[in-house]
This record gives C-alpha cells, structure tokens and sequence, in this order.
C-alpha cells in the first residue's frame, strides 16, 4: 500500500483548521548586496519570526533531492501527491484554474495568441501582450467558428495573450510536444503525436491551428496561435477522499486554482490582490477545515532577479500575517512551493524553508525563520508528500497504523 | 530492485556483533514540570550520554512523515522492513510470540476473555483481568472442547485475561472486523467477512464464539470471548535470508516476540525483568550475531501521563547500560520504536531519537541522548528502514553496490 493510501485510510474528519500559507519561491540563496542573507533572512519579518520561535522549522524537497519542480508538480508535492507519481500537463490545469469543467479524456492546451508576419513567421510570441478582454473576443469568434467533424472543441480565454483549448473525444492521446518554437523569427512549429492517439490529437490541432490563423488572419496584432502544455485530463482522488477535508483554495492566478481543483478544493473568491485573498478567507473561514492561501510575488521577484525587491514581498506578506493567524488556526504551515533565487532567475532545486505551528510540537531552536535556520530545525528536511500528513497529524486528523 | 532485496544481496556472514536496544515509547515532547525538557532529556542517563558523545545522533519515523505507528509496524520498521509493505495483523504476531507454530495460510487471532450478563451483554471486558492460570485452565478446556467439521482449531493462554484461537484450513480470508466493541454495556459484534474467503471464515469464527458461550457459561467471571486482531500467517524473508544474521530476540511481552519470530529471531529465554533480560542476554552473547533487547515501560509511563515516571524508567535502563555493554558488542543502537509523549498518553508521530555507536561514525556534537540533539545529529532524520542497513555498514557486513 502506499503512502496516500495509507493517509487516506488513516484520517478523520474533526473540527481543527489547516492553513497552507505558500510564498511562491520562497527559497532564496546568500545575497551579497544584503550582507551574505536570503532575501527571507535579510526581511523584517517580526510575525513569522514570532511564528518561527513558537513552531518548528525544517526543509522540504518538493519532488527530490536536486530535481528544480516546475510549478504544477511542486504544489502537488505541498497537496501530498508525490508528483513523480501524479502530475498533469499545464493544459489541464490552466483550463481547470479558469473553471472549465473537464470531462475524463479531455485534451487540453494553453495557446498563446501571437503575431506573424505575411510568411507565417513569428514576429511577437505574445501579441504585444493583449488584453484580457480582446483575447475574450478572439477566444468567442474561434470557439462559436472553429468545427471539427464529429469532435467538440471548446476555445476559453484564460489571461492576457493566453487561452485554452480542449479537445472532447474518445481515444485522444496527450503525447505531442509544443508547437511554441520559444524564439521569434521562426514559424509555429507543426504539430506531432509520438503514439498512434497522440497522432490523433495532434492532427486535430494542427486542423484547430489552420481554422484559427484563417479566422483571425485580419486582427491585429493577434493574428496567429501556439500551442502548449497539450494534455489529457484523468480524476484524482480529492482532498476529501484522501485528509476528509472539505478544502478552500485562495489563489489569483488560473495555473494554482488549475492545481487546487484538481484535487477537489473549492475555488473561492476571485481575489485580484493579497488583501482581497485575505477577505476571501475570512468569508470562507467557518465553510471549511483547509485552506491554501498562494501569494505570487516572491516569485516574480525572483524570476526577475530583483533581491530588493523579493525582500519587500517577504515584508508585504508579513505585514498582513497577523489578519490571518486572527482567525486561529490550529495547525499553520508557512512554505514554499519551491526556490527562486534571484540570482539564477529561475525556480531551483534547493529545499525550501518551511515553519509549522501547532499543538504537540517538539523544541525548536529556530527564532528567525530563513534558510539558515531552517537547515537546522527540528522538522529536519522532509519531502514535500510529508507535510500534509504532518499538518493532519498535528491536527489530530491522522489514526495510529496497525495495532 | 527494492533496498531489502538489495541489502540482502550485499550482507555477509561476518564475526562482529550488532545490539540493537530499544526502549518502547521511548520519544516524547517537552514538558512543562521538567523545565521544558523531554523526559529522556530530563533523566540523568550518563552511561548513554558517554555513548552519545563517542556516537552518533539523529531521529528515525518508523512509518513515514505524520504517521502514528502501532507496535507491530513499528518493530517492523526497526527491522528493516518497510511496514506500509510489509504488516501483520496482531492475531498472528500475538501468537508467535507465545511460540506457537504458525502454518503458512493459519488464521490467528486474538482473545479476550470477558463477563457477560444473563442477556449476554458484556459488563466487563476483561473478565476482571483473570490470572494467566486461571486463563490456561480455560483455554485448555476450550481446546479439547470445540470441534469445527473438517477445521484443526487451537485454543492457546497468552497472558492474563488474553488467549489466541488459531484455524487451520484452506482458503480462509482474514478480512474480518473485530468483535469487541470496546465498550461495556453492549453485547458482542458478530464477526463478518468482507470476501468471501473471510466469509469463511466469519462464519468458523462465530461458530467458535457459540461452542466457547455454552462451555464455559457456568464459569466465573469469565464467561465469554471477544475477537480482536483477526489476521492471516505468511512466512517472511527472515534475518537470516537478509542479513545473514544468527538473529535473538530478548523480550518480555508476547507482541515483541511475535514479531521477532515472524522475521526468523529465535526467542531466547523467558525473561520477565530487565535484570533477567540481561542475564539471557549474557547467556546468549556466544550464539548469535545479533541481538534485539526490548524494554517496555518507557512506553507504559507514556501512556499513562507520567512524565517523572518515565524519567525514571529511563534511569533505570541507563544505570544498566553498563553490564550490557562490558559484552562488547561491535555495534550499538539504542532507540525507540516510536514516540509515546506524556501529554498525548499515546503512541504518537514525532521522530523516535536515535543512537548509533561503533566503527567508523562521523564526527557529532551531541553530548547528552535526547530529542534536540538528536534533531542536530549527523545521522539526520531517516526512515527506521535505514537503521539495519546502517547498522550493518557500521559492523563491517555490507558488500559495496555495483563496481
């Protein structure tokens, strides 16, 4: 049997509260510009640090030693899903995150509208970064125009210069690689399925590809689509079927809520702001048992190499930590889906700090929670599928196993 | 391959000699009354602070991150085999422990002898705790007395109020709930199977119960049996296969033997005391190659709330430290099979502390055995499974892996 398996025989409903608090790339590495610290040492972060003295830190390893997680799989990891076993294609769950209700076998694909120019070359991969709204356009001329013998196609917008496609048929693979060549100056690559249902998909959306540029040939600038993140929809167990937690997702962005619906959380609130998040939660508070609150920006921060600016995220975040611990929770996780140093621009492969505040806690020496300290915590590192169930355990939510 | 498999490819028979010491429970939390200290941080235990200091620290979960283990998976942890793999039900464990001979596919379970009132509700569960003799008398009676068309059945004392009943037949599930309702005041359940080859079995098993009613109705105060731990007997890879280990067990409670025989320990003595544990111990130091020596009350005065007296139970374990290892063994554990704090008064999840003396160890800076330094030690948090594995490097008894 394996280890949700086990969770999931194990746990009970009871009245305790969860809150899964996570900083997007959160983890960081010595800075020097702010003395040798992470931009979470060198924050001023007096809550979480009173937080950090009273709880226990450690690390975790999203999906394992050394692999940098891309976002989907690092949130399953947080879920407890061991994401070398479970993940899913962006497709599904940026199309989940919008609220689109995917059927088993679905197929799935972000598009990003795109400009090209008379030869079919790309001249701007995001179409001077649309709107929202006039991507809504195009997304409703190309959903109501677009036909494929005997196949529905769906065709949603999703944010800016990006939308969503879904295929609904039977027997769809979901093996086809990008047609985003990820430079301009080239063509929308074609299509290609590596089996025979991929082959299958992959013919459709190059049809889908061909209907589109001939649909929208005259807008501007989004005369053109690519297409990414092609995947196919399967159920997985829910939070409820696996912790009995009737569970909130709080987020802003379509790819997290994507993740948190995928394993049966409610969206609430279509909050634009952390402020907005934490009002969302406040109306939510007495509906459910979990709650994972997502704050984006120490993660732009990150990707955008800005130290100063990632420190000030940290700091905001902060500020607004005792509005949310009002509420009191009995067991509070602060953490990361993953690292972000500013200096690699990108997600990394180091553990990410991680605070957990409850009853029934061992003695920690922590008193400032950032990598450092966290390294040295009492949690030790863990992997990310072991977090859950120790929120559950804290939470007195978990029976003993076996006599 | 799986790291069993492995670990049993690359063991060697060897002369060195691993002591594995476990003290049941032995994890706790801080405690207010002992200046925040657990109780193993809070007893004078110099002989196995000596063996910190020329050791090496860290913690082990027996099961996985969060989860609260029972003893069995716990003791199967220590021994090296992955307890969400490998379980057995407590029917089976129980009777091995009192050396009965199980065969492959024998149903075991275990029994409680209880009163019954006129109307056969229970009104006491134990049957006013009976001494052992007094249970032997019965379950003899009740051997030579039940009879199940074409089905061997086997009436076996445990200890005090609790026996074993054993069938032997083919076919038999073991998918049975027990039939102790765990409460006075109500009458028995009636054992139900949840296929049809526990079906089966139900259906013996209530026909046991029946014939066992109208034996001994007339006694007093034991005048009924309840069914607990209803489980199926396999055979096991044993030390022996793995390890290739002479392997001893030196236990007082049925339980501990029971799994030790199940992985192929010989049961070595009768002891009823630590003193007599140690006294076996020193009998058998010429026989084997390694040996577990199990001590129980550091969990008994966790389950009862009683922090100094678990302090005291660590002392006294610790004051006789010193006689076991004038023996010399090659390589030291001295663990717990899992947490049992005072405050909980239950098994708990918190990571066991671990000690591990002998060659070749890293340098370490703990200087006292308790849950903090552990948290610091340079053996990390592992999972029990690695204890034997390291265990067996310390001593000398592991072929490298590959060339």
């Amino acid at each position: 049997m394996d280890y949700l398996e086990t969770i999931s025989e194990l746990s009970r409903r009871t009245p305790s509260k969860i809150l899964m608090l996570v900083l997007d790339g959160l983890g960081g590495l010595p800075v020097k510009e702010l003395g040798g610290k992470t931009e979470l040492e060198a924050a001023r972060s007096p809550n979480m640090d009173k937080l950090a003295r009273v709880g226990a830190l450690g690390l975790h390893d999203p999906i394992g030693t050394g692999i940098t997680p891309g976002s989907g799989p690092a949130h399953f990891g947080l879920f407890g899903y061991d994401a070398l076993e479970w993940n899913m294609g962006r497709g599904v769950l940026e199309t989940l995150g919008i609220g689109f209700d995917l059927k088993e076998g679905d197929v799935a694909v972000r598009t990003n509208f795109c400009t090209l120019d008379g030869k079919g070359v790309i001249t701007d991969r995001r179409a001077g970064r649309i709107p929202t709204s006039e991507c809504a356009r195009l997304c409703d001329m190309l959903d109501k125009k677009i036909k494929l013998p005997g196949i529905k196609t769906f065709v949603r917008p999703v944010r800016d210069y990006r939308g969503a496609v879904v295929l609904r048929a039977k027997g769809l693979g979901a093996n086809v690689d990008d047609t985003d060549p990820q430079v301009v100056g080239k063509k929308p690559l074609t299509a290609a399925g590596k089996d025979a249902a991929s082959r299958k998909t992959a013919k459709l959306l190059n049809e889908v590809v061909k209907q589109t540029n001939r649909i929208i040939k005259n807008e501007k600038p989004a005369n053109g689509m690519l297409l990414r993140g092609i995947s196919s929809y399967k159920k997985y167990p829910s939070f409820e079927d696996i912790y009995k937690l009737r569970a909130a997702c709080i987020a802003v962005y379509p790819m997290y809520r994507g993740v948190s619906r995928l394993v049966g959380m409610d969206l609430v609130g279509q909050p634009e702001t952390l402020a907005e998040e934490i009002s969302v939660l406040k109306d939510a508070w007495d509906d459910y048992d979990f709650f994972f609150l997502h704050f984006k920006y120490t993660d732009s921060k990150g990707e955008d190499g800005d130290a100063p600016g990632k420190v000030k995220e940290v700091e905001k975040f902060d500020k607004q930590l005792p509005k949310i611990l009002k509420l009191k929770p009995d067991v509070v996780i602060i953490t990361g889906d993953h690292s972000t140093p500013t200096q690699l621009k990108s997600h990394s492969w180091h553990p990410v700090p991680l605070l957990l505040a409850g009853p029934s806690l061992r003695a920690d020496t922590g008193k400032k929670f950032g990598e450092t300290e966290c390294a040295a915590g009492s949690l030790g590192r863990i992997k990310a599928t072991g977090i859950m169930p120790l929120a559950m355990a804290h939470a007195n939510k978990l029976l003993k196993f076996g006599a």
